[in-house]
């Protein structure tokens, strides 16, 4: 894309980053809260593993595998908006100028500015597209190869999050070992997590921290509520 | 937002049914191919109710309170990226103008006209820094009272999708009927939410409402699958 705009002195967390931050976030929630939940019901520390790994695979395909398609989707939806701007400007020309004029009066150009912006943004089509795409509808052009790389990395950050609290349940025989060593690493990895989240993506990283603990904490009390009343 | 563009041609969801479907896409998965994934490896339904309850809760929890967070810390990031643009465009006042020009090159206008447009933004303040924060840092600004409202309906929606697959277990004893009833069930579900959906995001419904069903299936075939082999 020719026009990306220059943002280098405005942090703006790398999309890499940020698809770890999501399939993290809930990977280190929802295996979480369940396997916690699960520890108020049952008594066997098999079951919590089944469950847990159940729950990591379904997460992680629908969070993966439903965001590429999500992805794709995104990415013809722009192509066919962008057929549809280039047919615009061919057919109906002066309405798409006027549209662009409009746009114009909105940034807060003056009005004996605006036609002789106007007709040079129309000498060059691409561009007049370009820039119907941009500021018309919002949409920036989607990268193709980023869909399944995205897919990849939610997916895996879901299950190295879901790991997490699922492994003291591996190596004890008591739920309640496992539960309170399993609380303890995760609330540890919850407030690591939200820290370095925090880093990447605002100013404060210590509240970041605690609003993870938190989310995570207030989730598998939820659960272990929940499991407890009904099982 | 007074600058709020109009796109009234071209269909965009709206934001709640947007919320719906994040809630519900989720909603509809993960706690079916847990409840499928389960079904595989005990023998009773309780633990069944009990597990998928409490992802139900858990998942709420997340996705609501974790997107309400989200969308609070995106809302003081504008204020605190307004604040730094309206900083910079009293100190280095050049420096900003310097920016605007560069953003309206990569528009396609033409140089001669680059200089009297910048003169003309930068002459109400309040319309330069609008004009930066949507053209260089791609911001908008965040309505302060949707966080709240957004955090609900996804979580709604996720407990809403997640009683379809767990409604079969709680009237019947057998597991198997149970499975049977909840597959059929949730992949009717799916097939339906999925053409819904891409009714209202797509020019492809069908498309939507299969790949929807595969998402589901896929995870539930593999919840099962692992809960098979180590159950």
């Amino acid at each position: 894309m020719p026009q990306t705009l220059h943002v280098e002195k405005h942090f703006t967390a790398s999309e890499v980053v940020r698809d770890i931050v999501i399939g993290m976030s809930d990977g280190l929630t929802v295996p979480f809260a369940l396997a916690a939940g699960l520890s108020g019901a049952v008594e066997s520390n098999g079951i919590i593993v089944t469950a847990g790994l159940a729950e990591v695979a379904a997460g992680a395909i629908a969070m993966g595998l439903g965001g590429y398609l999500a992805a794709r989707t995104d990415a013809e939806h722009y192509v066919s908006e962008r057929a549809r701007e280039e047919r615009e400007t061919d057919e109906v020309p002066e309405k798409e100028a006027a549209e662009v004029a409009d746009i114009l009066r909105s940034c807060g150009l003056a009005d004996e500015m605006v036609t002789p912006v106007v007709n040079s943004i129309r000498r060059d089509k691409n561009r007049w597209v370009d820039f119907m795409m941009r500021f018309e509808l919002g949409l920036e052009e989607p990268d193709p190869k980023r869909a399944s790389r995205s897919a990849f990395t939610i997916a895996a950050s879901y299950v190295a999050g879901g790991l997490v609290p699922l492994g003291p349940y591996f190596f004890t025989r008591s739920v309640h070992a496992a539960l309170i060593a399993s609380v303890l690493l995760t609330l540890l990895a919850l407030l690591v997590f939200g820290y370095v989240k925090g880093r990447f993506t605002t100013a404060r990283p210590f509240r970041s921290a605690w609003q993870t603990v938190f989310v995570g904490g207030l989730a598998a009390a939820a659960a272990f509520t929940i499991a407890k009343v009904i099982g």
